[in-house]
């Protein structure tokens, strides 16, 4: 079964093609190409798919230009398509081979931000960039960390457009119907959203019982307390017993073909009483439903579409945390490490 | 406060030395250099500098050489110093610029580890190499990942020289004194081991109330079950309620400087009831206690060496998974992320 190679390191090394580019310090920690690990077990194997699903930009990042901001550094990538449109805006995009710089504006968030809204509002009419048909009227901060000031503010729709990094907190609501479950107790079930047929993005698909984009300016607890009570009308009592548990990403291809999703979803679990039932009040969700963890899991596993995306990463990491998933699975250190990239 | 950077991308490419060397895949990927985030929060600064201790092996991957076993790849590294040392061996190890190669043994994995364990014994008659003064007498098996194969089985303390991948089990005891606790109350304390004075590594240290090594052979439950028993007389039921939490990782200096740790640490936690107090049994521990929460934050975040460092990470990655950490605190993305490389 072992993969024959010839012993001088020369040969060796002509075997690992995709390491040639890497300085030594990256290449060091690749694993061995040519040794014999068995199959990643069922289970890992459908959850990588789904985490691969969203975790696709590799090959597009090697494409991209970097969106610059002069003074402040890269803050996103830019995909040739869009860079070619971005480029009949001289003046406030400089395209050359290397990046798509925003040249108007100066150092003031506010000039650069209406500078690039002119560009979106003028690019939305036309028609041209598929995306922007989402269009949300939300304002989506700009950032280089998640912890720095927004360097721009621009529409919601248009952040795949430049790659910018975005950020979300993602509540898995979780119920452990047992009557003798005590702190430590696997949750048992995991409430579930279907999304209404008129959302812009991912209609009618699988979603968790509450979960949101950081818009600009919005704290994650704050965002946590809002969404719960607008998406599920969880009581304020119970919504502050939501606790973070860290966090998944991932840097992939937006639907639309046109750009890069270079997200951080911030996780939580809520443990909700087995007899509360969540309610729809914003127009977002069609339905909810308690689904047994065994069928959420068969569900993940299965090659279906039903579920948004980067929700079944966090599901996953949940799954990975509350030990639904065992080291003794091949594959199990790839998945966890995957989550993060 | 902000950096003037010229507009020019050529200067901003200038002022970003770091980046040159890399292709642009990776280059996309990295924070904006000259943006300005907050501090990072007292708590994430102090866990920040636990896991820099652990995961301080860039540098020195940039001065290693590959350990190569023909027709299998890059298992490890070495450090010049001991590279130069097992260019002594020639029989057994091809040292060059590039790599260190394991000649001796073809592909058997029995005869390669005879042929490493001879070199072992008589680098450790000579008393040259600092941490084979810590011999364990325990088989540590060299794969290409976790799930893959022993290509060959070496001494345990000699593991750093070649820097190979190491898996451990951690267990976090952990206590939720609290008579209204149902499932999903946050633990409110942890058990904590002071390991013997008598262990050959980080004798005194504080560590979980159960971890160990993978020995060549062993899977984790196994490790898991046996160590419960041993080292803290868990008893089987109890240590059944163990459950796998995910992993975390690091690449860093070996504590003698004569080599590297590249180690995965499988992460458990086992919720104890209030009433079960750990006793040692096998030597390794000389005393537990029953830490609250807070104070053990308090302890990870002071400068002291009191922690096994490794202990420390484990840890902190509980703490994160059961919200002890928010993402209000600035830094807390840096931190979910340094758990894994």
């Amino acid at each position: 079964m072992r993969a024959v190679v010839a012993c001088s390191l020369g040969v060796h090394m002509f075997m690992r093609p995709a390491n040639l580019r890497l300085p030594r310090a990256a290449m060091v920690f690749r694993s061995a190409a040519t040794s014999v690990a068995p199959p990643r077990s069922p289970h890992i194997a459908g959850f990588m798919r789904r985490v691969e699903a969203c975790n696709n930009g590799l090959e597009l990042a090697s494409r991209a230009k970097p969106f610059v901001v002069p003074g402040v550094g890269e803050l996103g990538v830019v995909l040739p398509e869009a860079a070619a449109v971005l480029a009949e805006f001289p003046t406030v995009f400089r395209v050359d081979d290397c990046a798509v710089e925003l040249i108007a504006g100066g150092d003031s968030v506010e000039a650069r931000s209406n500078a690039v809204a002119e560009v979106l509002r003028q690019l939305r009419r036309d028609g041209r960039v598929p995306m922007l048909a989402g269009w949300r009227g939300e304002g989506w901060p700009v950032k280089a960390s998640f912890d720095s000031p927004a360097e721009l503010v621009m529409e919601r729709a248009a952040a795949p457009l430049f790659g910018v990094a975005g950020f979300g907190c993602h509540i898995n609501g979780l119920v452990t119907c047992d009557g003798a479950a005590s702190a430590g107790s696997r949750p048992s079930h995991l409430w579930v959203a279907r999304r209404a047929a008129t959302k812009q993005t991912w209609p009618g698909k699988l979603d968790h019982v509450v979960a949101g984009g950081l818009a600009h300016g919005e704290r994650p607890w704050d965002n946590v307390l809002k969404e719960c009570d607008e998406e599920a009308s969880v009581p304020r009592a119970l919504a502050e017993r939501t606790r973070p548990t860290g966090m998944i990403e991932y840097f992939g291809r937006d639907e639309t073909g046109w750009g890069t999703k270079r997200d951080v979803i911030l996780c939580y679990d809520l443990h909700l009483p087995p007899d509360f039932v969540p309610v729809a009040r914003d127009g977002e969700v069609e339905s909810f439903a308690l689904w047994e963890m065994r069928d959420v899991i068969k569900s993940l596993v299965a090659e279906s579409d039903e579920w948004k995306p980067n929700v079944a990463l966090v599901i996953i990491d949940m799954l990975v945390r509350h030990g639904f998933v065992a080291p003794e699975e091949a594959g199990y250190i790839d998945l966890v490490r995957s989550l993060r990239r």
